[in-house]
């Protein structure tokens, strides 16, 4: 490996589905999470990796079936408590001043240095980049860009898997879909092909 | 089609590596970047798509050499000009308080019905995150994440393509790997497999 990432960031999704998938409530997915993130953490610490940021759930999430809300949250609380026995410097990061915020994880909302530390691990819990960035839900006036509007579909041509920059508000939740092919090599095939994949995606905006 | 996008986000990136290619100097490629826009662009129109946003270059990219600068600089002058002889509702949104932004962009940079107008087309032109949101270079200390640094990779579980909210700022430059299986069948291959795609990524935060 010639160039390795300080920090990786993380979003374990898919554990309803996975859960469906096995013939489980869907809210039973989630705690066979733990042990796959415990494992990926070990893996990460050993290959010196600097800082990890785990997306554990969202403020949106919480409007979910009250069943599922507890089931990710004793999950999170789990994982927190398990990474704090490790070597690891452990914040959680997310919206305390809501009844959605789990009790047992308070005493983490202060990085602490737990162990010998060594690693940087962020633990997003209720978190929502709306409450990070102070701002109130949906495209903000004090924003340069007002005046546009949040984007459901984003084509990047040129085979690049990122966003560079772009809109980051208005883009927290849009489908990013990646064409290989050079802009200039730009066919009417690509934006077909583009809109038949986003028109089978779901939206869920985190709900 | 089932369900189309409202608002469609453009990143038309591979232009300098078109041109290198095609034996071209990298800053012939973005001539023609236009022609393939405007196609595109009646497309969407067709499509009955409501909002268009092109990425033309950012406060970064103008850290290029000159010779680029100034070729993207004009390929975007005429895309909005020839934009503005359509039906659509104009905007080109940037930094126009400093010397990268084209002059001839000024007049665009208020929304104006040019025709019988119909779709939105924002043009981001000398645009910046760090200055659409008002902050500062960096991770500011007015974000509630402001521990929290830039993240280089993200690796999402479970197929979808989108950073659901993931920490906007630190994200803006990540390069984003998507593995299919649901999270709790997370397998070290994973992990290896998007360190070895990472490795192979070029770091050029738009310079």
């Amino acid at each position: 490996m010639t160039r390795i990432p300080r920090h990786i960031g993380i979003i374990p999704d898919g554990n309803r589905r996975w859960a469906t998938e096995k013939g489980l409530g869907k809210e039973e997915g989630y705690s066979h999470g733990i042990s796959p993130g415990m494992e990926l953490f070990h893996i990460c610490q050993n290959l010196g990796i600097r800082e990890m940021t785990f997306y554990g759930f969202t403020a949106d999430n919480t409007k979910r079936p009250s069943i599922q809300r507890l089931a990710f949250s004793a999950a999170c609380v789990q994982a927190v408590e398990f990474l704090s026995k490790e070597d690891a410097e452990l914040l959680v990061l997310g919206n305390t001043k809501s009844a959605m915020f789990p009790k047992e994880l308070l005493p983490y909302t202060t990085r602490k240095v737990f162990g010998n530390g060594g690693i940087k691990i962020n633990f997003l819990v209720n978190y929502s980049y709306q409450w990070d960035l102070g701002l109130r839900q949906g495209v903000p006036s004090s924003m340069k860009s007002s005046d546009v509007s949040r984007v459901e579909l984003i084509i990047r041509w040129g085979g690049r898997r990122r966003l560079s920059g772009f809109l980051p508000v208005q883009s927290a939740y849009a489908d990013i879909y990646v064409v290989n092919d050079y802009w200039p090599d730009f066919t009417v095939s690509h934006i077909k092909e583009a809109l038949a994949w986003y028109s089978k995606q779901d939206i869920t905006l985190g709900g």
